[in-house]
């Protein structure tokens, strides 16, 4: 089984970012904010947007089931305040979870979070929860950064963030950490914010001792861990100079990176210097990068090509990265496949 | 010859430090700012931190000359006003001006600029030119993001940079892009916000046409280019989705990578991905990871054992590496060299 753990429904109905454009439009107004209840999507209609996309493309590259959690770049936490985003999150949510009922044996959903920037984390609860006991998200996606490349919430490793992690080590459910779009203009988002989120992210793992605290706590750094592993030897030395453990002791019980890194060089890199237990495979598709790769004339996001043709892999290990690392990271996934008998 | 173009003179006498402190202490009390005349540093001085350490490590490690810059987490640009950042800039790049004076076969200077967040980048020309027209300087470092973490500046891409552009082609001086401390602590200086901005930079000048507005300008990304080689693909594909043309007829040409990358897989990315022409022997010794690797028994930061042990390279492109192309990119380097017959 070949299990994609990082995809969201980039592909939605067209009526949920008209909903969305009325929802922003009426922040300064709340009287003419759009109900919940005004957006209508049929099952046909979410059928149709998945079955043409990401489920096509599931099938053509040979992947089995995808995590799915709402479109990161629309989370955009910096827009109004926590009741806007407690909103928006509730629907994008609902929306996954659905797309996981059309779709059981392909989409298993992961939440996004109603963040707002400055506002306590604690406030997220009710919907993490909704989410883990009612809807089936067996991951969640924070956001380090709600206010869209201004960066100013703390560290990760900061208290601020431990009422999340206290709920999600109850529920067992990993972490991704993942941005959404950059209003600032010096980052691209996708080409600058979502890289260097997972690069900082790091950085601040490595600075703390967050993984003391919560021994169980599992992070998943996607886009193939910004920098990092590119960087391996400088965060190596750092966490040296800093006097931490070797890197993994100090955070790969914890830590963990995706595949969505859209050449063989950088795939190879990748399995070259991060301990197969680590790597999880995931293609973020339909996301960022859609093109043909004019110099192999497949997606560049068809990370699945990359793990096949890589020659350090033994068939063990690509199985460890298609399924075995997803389902001991995320035990709900595992818990779910294993009552369909699989 | 082997020329490192990546140095900063990180082990200043003492007094320098000192001298700093005092004027950041007196920045809300200018009446008790200290001169410049106030600090005091021989030429004895100079040569033991040079001995001792930079031109130490030089000898053990086999490099020739080293480009050398002030301290770049010291340049902290966010410190002060302008008048703040030009006392210290014309400080810090007078005593690089004296280390090559008394090494003229080992070290040869790259500015600083005396930037400030929200300042007018024309007020630096009067450093610029006082730098290479008088102190010898061959290439200058130029912050993107002044504040320090912040990221209030316009992307490099912007007319607010154009009076450095046109100033370094009429030089015929490249750019290095490098920021300095973060005052932000989402970022770690050098495990994040080093890192961070090398990669902002190339997704900024993928996003822009700047090097049709100046086919001359030349910029070095440094530490590796940040995550850019790593994420080739991905920025490959990004391009493609932004009708630029392909990287190299894009950025090529202008934009060059160093090899601040601290082990040998790291490197063999760099070299897999990057065209030989676009990479510059660097180690940024002595700086941001200066410990020995347990896995090879040798400093982190020692480079150039990476692209000795390249199974990719051949000899001439070693060459090319070490210094053919750093010839090339700074002009004034090569004729240097060549007024001592080398």
């Amino acid at each position: 089984m070949i299990i994609d753990i990082h995809g969201h429904y980039t592909t939605a109905p067209k009526a949920l970012e008209t909903w969305r454009n009325q929802q922003i439009a009426a922040i300064n107004d709340p009287s003419s904010a759009p109900r919940p209840s005004d957006l209508k999507i049929t099952d046909d209609e979410i059928r149709e947007t998945i079955e043409a996309n990401q489920l096509k493309q599931m099938k053509q590259r040979g992947s089995d089931l995808t995590v799915f959690s709402p479109r990161a770049s629309f989370m955009a936490h910096h827009i109004g305040d926590f009741q806007v985003s407690a909103t928006w999150a509730a629907i994008c949510n609902e929306l996954c979870h659905r797309v996981s009922r059309l779709f059981p044996d392909h989409f298993i959903p992961a939440a996004m979070l109603p963040q707002s920037p400055g506002v306590d984390p604690r406030t997220c609860l009710p919907e993490l929860k909704k989410c883990v006991e009612e809807l089936g998200a067996v991951a969640i996606n924070l956001n380090p950064d709600p206010s869209g490349g201004h960066w100013t919430s703390p560290p990760l490793t900061d208290r601020h963030w431990y009422p999340i992690y206290e709920k999600v080590i109850e529920y067992d459910v990993p972490v991704m950490i993942h941005v959404s779009t950059s209003c600032n203009p010096c980052f691209h988002t996708t080409g600058a914010h979502y890289i260097n989120a997972d690069t900082t992210a790091f950085m601040q793992l490595i600075q703390g001792d967050l993984f003391k605290d919560f021994p169980t706590l599992r992070f998943v750094i996607p886009h193939g861990g910004g920098a990092a592993p590119y960087h391996w030897g400088r965060y190596r030395g750092l966490a040296q100079e800093l006097k931490k453990p070797p890197l993994p002791e100090h955070l790969l019980h914890n830590v963990f990176f995706d595949t969505c890194v859209y050449h063989q060089p950088g795939i190879d890199l990748l399995t070259r210097v991060v301990p197969v237990e680590n790597i999880l495979f995931a293609s973020e598709m339909i996301g960022a990068v859609r093109g043909i790769d004019p110099e192999t004339g497949h997606p560049y996001d068809d990370t699945k090509r990359f793990i096949e043709a890589s020659k350090a892999l033994t068939a063990t290990q690509r199985l460890q990265i298609y399924e075995g690392n997803a389902r001991r990271v995320y035990p709900r996934l595992d818990s779910a496949l294993k009552q369909k008998g699989k």
